[in-house]
């Protein structure tokens, strides 16, 4: 959020990775002087504004040349750094060609433009990430495509899965998350004081898409003030991001509970260390991650609150999206990296799985014996009776259907029924299905 | 939210229009039906279940044969309405036929495939609803395309604009609210009791293609019990909807103050009255869809932070969804239905608009001027001064420029600087645009 | 928030207990009818109304007498169900004694006091339920201060603490949103049409402390039309219960995990059951509690961003807290309902905490044995590395301790070192603490 | 929200006040280390800690003495500041008093004390905020007892009230806001590893009180590692703050439109400007603290929804609540700082005020005009159609009203009745009440 977010106490949990960098206040005035430089260049190019203009502005558009703790005191009175900015700049070129910078411009047109490039550069970075744990998923789905392990659901036993089926879950996830970011269109802000960039005669419509070319990104149909759908957008697929992530770190989490231990953290030296108990390993991963995605949905709803923009521009929810974009950004890089280094890393114990599997003594193939006995109502009778006493008497289900004189089953029929490898249905053709959709490569934005 | 949400003392605010009942508990109930005849035809279609249990069901799967309360006060124990209707569903069709019924299906197979289809019902009135407002923006765009008013910044007189261009930013902004919820992919769940339709043995990853087919929904890469991505874009698309909703709502809300009056709802007898006060005309139409819209961030955060769901079913944010996607859908779409009224009848007051840009007496055309004097700061320093001057002594600006020994225009160069009709830049341009990228009609979902 | 919002397909888990018929519209509409008899009431005690329109208004005021969707209807007009109902007053009331019915109110006057009044009967069976859910953990409290169960902290094992701690911090959590609710002050209003009771000359500021004594509701400064803090501190007090009903279900839904199985809810036929998975039994009464809380707190963000209100009345922010309100009551009260339930009926296994705190052989103790030891750097040294060999060496710590030469605890010394009952630290006192501070018996409101 | 957070492009904006730099990571740093030095002086206090340990570790709990970058990247791989900067206080005193340093505490004890010592650091400049805000309501309201204005309701006119009553108003909701953060009880935290101080054996519960008096916090019942009432209480009441803060604003931005000019911002130099529009004088302190209150809901919702936290110690929703409620503190007291610059050189209008309420030409009397004519449905069918015609046929209400041959008020009656002064009901009453209730002067915390 500020320049030493990513360097203060907190900046390991919630600034990790690179999008933190990238939202700084640093990159932000970098991104605001880029805005100003390319607006010249865009206006240059159909010959509103002289050459010798560019080349000034170019020279003149260096961030070190800047003092930031100056400019923000400075922003206070008029609510806005980009005047200052504007101020600053012009004392820093001639004064015959001041008016050429800015020129046109109101200052939500650079804050604006600004906000996208700075989400388009900090997007890289988690992108990057999200590229890396989805191929980490590609790789355990493909590797567990055969471990046997317990399905849960409301965290019971339920019948068997395979570990590649979870992280073939995890991938697609991330695929749809991926997308969702990186097909994202960010288009330039360019409209002048009201909308109307009437500053330029009737020639305005023709800066948008030049400087949407300079600076890579989209064009817009319109200046957008205060229709805020691009920014709602981009919060929406980091809230939908980081949802995703977060579902995978509480699967971790769960999974690295003492008594399940199905799968742990990466260790390191003082890694998930606790300051008390000199034998904790904390999936710091996994719970720094929840930390990051936690605060992320008040942040979307904000956003999402704040569309409600008056007029030709808003007296307060358009700049609550400045810092809460950042935080969003920073937020769900954060959870990308975290979880990065988690699933890079990850431990997975088929034996453990098969073991916590075992110990519900075969009641999870209930529903398969429920099955092979024909999947009539007498059926499922007849199983619930020997779950019911199996569980009352602390005996194997198999011990339990076999005392039943209606049981049909050979035993070696109810051997083949109680075995969770043969009751995996379609998890090994969802789990060619997840990688084949998965796309090959890290795709470039 | 319940069947009889539209039928309450509040529902006239917050279940208008055609979405509303889409989302009752009779429209869920049907949904669940044609969930369960669909999968069996489905099922049938490879061969899984016979014609006879597909005649069966979809005898059955009639939701006047089922009653609402008792299977809700049934579903309590259970935590799941699925359970006994399947119970029920089962009692209806002859013994032998009963293992045909929710075969090889979970629960949630049913409720979440349902929620797609209360989604894609809900969507069609609504989307329609949207049509109608962005085709009144359109028409509204096209008429004031010349008609001058001022542009208001932090609710202040800025620069002039036109209310064509005004208009056009509301279609621009409905235009893409439409196509995101017009876009999404609603998929089916078919997974079975975790993901892997073992039930079904092999051949359960043909049913899901087939199901989608029957349903007219979209094919999920594989089960998505636990990735609530789907549900979260639908919401997400819903949050930016209701967010172009409430931007547009609060211009008519603003344009209708007492003070403005640039622009008023459309009135009918007993409509925006007030209890106490004969004489006001309230904006009935613009405050309820802003009550309507206030209510949608919360539930989008929800629902984003919902996404955390344990293993393969979760124990309470999976469950919480479901109120929540259907006040999602009432409010969005009583919302769109509130402003489909406002906008189809908005009395626009042309004239009331200039004499309120002309009461500031010249002022908001002082950007103007420097331009005209060359846009140096020289220029914007007399301006200023000007400006000063005319606010002080409650001058119009003309007279304090002309006052001025600096001004270099003469008196017929300044009138035409001070016309706002002479500096509209772009915004005719503007608004072509709009009307060019706007659908030209109803595109059927 | 209908009328029938407990008599759907999902008021099981939403509308389970006593606060959901307390919000139904037949509350709304007789909470409504109540206000305006007991408003002509406080208005005839000061010699305002004469006695004749009090005995009229009581007999009008019987919500049989209204037909709820008519109402609702008429209600969309104005955006304000108050002005039809007044309209359906005064037509059963003789033309002459019309002019006091609503005497000088206006319709939000009616609204927010209903309000106040839905909450006041809304809150008293949370209260109870609250209360009940509290009394519950007290026992438990008492029964296991002696219960020696693994600590867990980022769901890993940690020290020992006793059940007893456990359910003795849930008390004191559950007292504390207890008084939170109990504690409200919830106010009339009335004002008229923009605060100032202008209808009844100078004397209209007698008539609160009247109103307020006839509905058993608190007298405000003022009249609070557009100061929302009643209904936000209400609000706010709905999200702490809700937040500490949630961490009480977390806990049981994660004591009740097929591998931990310390806990388990009250089982019934029925309850708990899958419709694929004959032997589970589902922690229904948690994961319904948590679907109920997961909504909350989205809703009480509406509620404080709905805060901003407009002047002397709100157009839009004011209307979107009527079913915002009722879903609070309605979801905090299923959630009290459905974890009084667990809490009552829930069964603990001692034997089965003990067997798991056992399964880390030693390690949990590792603190205790640093601090028997001195709780020296070199103590924490010494104890790291055995810590380390036992978990590589799959060793209990006691032979990993043993085993090093620079142990100086004696293996008795070393015995109760590791034994969890004799490291519970101040756990007994601080249980003693919790109910020491628990209120005796259910304070009536 | 770090060191530099009040230094940033954005601080003008978001850091503005007294709280800022007390949420900075310096003032958390200093917490922490107060903390830590008052823990062994409690414990010294009862004979646990040498004395030596406790001169020692006030030696070394100097923030200058520690680097907070460092301290923030080894804290990454713990997930925790506070585990570093334990390791790095060792270091510092003798080795054999180290066992002193952080005796018998878990990170959690520290990190949700100093939370509590920042949160209590920070309220102090807030609340003099706050305070100052309400003393400059309270002069406003006593200033404009009688300053007639139109009272408007969804942004209509509606009856007249006074100035002095919106600022009453405002001044109520103030002091309410004021009580609820003043009222907080803060306390510490401190129960070791999972609560049950079991490293100080059975005195660990005589240490708490101590602490608290030491730092000027309160004394918990027992330790609240996982539940998180205080926590979500200060979010709460921040909330609600935030929310009157917000309120007042929303009336100042109205009020400073250019068409309504009833009220204006202190101006300065520079302060309101634009970057494109010489003439603009933005209402920049209103439009800056709308623009911190929208950012505030979602973050209360990220606490409360943070609440649900596992057993002993979360993974996840606990670790996310450090920079949320540094935000919330930040953000509203930058809310706060600014709008007591706004209401302390708030410009009233009273001339301004008069005039709009004269231009609806008698209409926002008509209620008054109904009940001179008795009140009855006649006397309103009768004002009903005048007004109805004065809109129509653009008359004054008067001319109108004279006009209907059922008139029965004489011109001077009617002159009375039309007289906005006259009409003001208990205004001045509620006034009074307002500045009653209004507490003498600052209430130290």
């Amino acid at each position: 959020m500020t320049s030493s977010a990513r360097d203060g106490l907190f900046s390991g949990m919630f600034a990790r990775g690179g999008a933190a960098p990238e939202v700084s206040d640093a990159a932000w005035l970098a991104a605001m002087l880029d805005v100003e430089a390319a607006l010249a260049t865009a206006q240059a190019g159909i010959g509103l504004v002289p050459d010798e203009a560019v080349a000034a502005l170019e020279e003149a558009c260096r961030p070190e040349l800047f003092d930031l703790v100056e400019l923000g005191s400075r922003a206070a009175p008029t609510g806005n750094p980009v005047i200052p900015l504007v101020a600053a700049l012009r004392e820093r070129v001639k004064p015959e060609l001041r008016r050429f910078v800015h020129y046109g411009a109101t200052s939500q047109d650079i804050n604006d433009t600004a906000t996208m490039l700075v989400a388009c550069r900090a997007l890289a970075p988690l992108l990057a990430d999200l590229s890396a744990c989805a191929a980490a998923c590609a790789r355990l789905a493909a590797e567990h495509r055969d471990t046997v392990m317990t399905g849960r659901t409301v965290l019971q036993h339920a019948v068997p899965i395979t570990f590649g089926l979870k992280a073939a879950g995890w991938l697609s996830a991330l695929d749809g998350a991926w997308a969702e970011l990186a097909e994202l269109r960010l288009p330039v802000q360019y409209g002048g004081a009201a909308g109307t960039l009437s500053v330029l005669g009737d020639r305005g419509h023709e800066v948008p898409p030049r400087l949407a070319a300079e600076l890579g990104l989209a064009e817009p149909v319109l200046p957008w003030h205060t229709d805020r759908t691009p920014v709602a957008r981009l919060a929406c697929a980091l809230g939908m991001a980081s949802g995703t992530l977060g579902k995978i770190a509480t699967d971790v989490k769960l999974l690295a509970q003492t008594e399940v231990a199905e799968a742990a953290e990466p260790s390191a030296p003082g890694r998930g260390g606790s300051s008390a108990m000199p034998h904790k390993r904390n999936p710091v991963g996994a719970m720094s991650a929840l930390a990051c995605v936690q605060r992320v949905p008040g942040l979307v709803a904000s956003v999402l609150g704040g569309m409600l923009q008056e007029h030709e521009r808003a007296a307060g929810p358009w700049q609550a999206e400045w810092e809460t974009l950042s935080e969003l950004l920073r937020l769900t890089g954060s959870a990308a990296s975290w979880l990065r280094e988690v699933l890079e890393g990850l431990t997975v114990d088929p034996a453990r799985m098969r073991a916590n599997m075992d110990a519900t003594r075969g009641l999870p193939m209930a529903e398969h014996v429920v099955a092979r006995l024909g999947g009539t109502p007498e059926a499922r009778g007849l199983v619930d009776a020997a779950c019911a006493r199996a569980v009352e008497e602390d005996l194997p289900l198999r011990e339990a259907l076999l005392a039943d004189p209606g049981m049909r089953l050979t035993p070696r029929e109810l051997d083949a029924a109680l075995d969770p490898a043969g009751y995996l249905g379609s998890a090994a053709t969802f789990v060619a299905r997840a990688l084949e959709a998965h796309p090959p490569g890290p795709t470039p934005r």
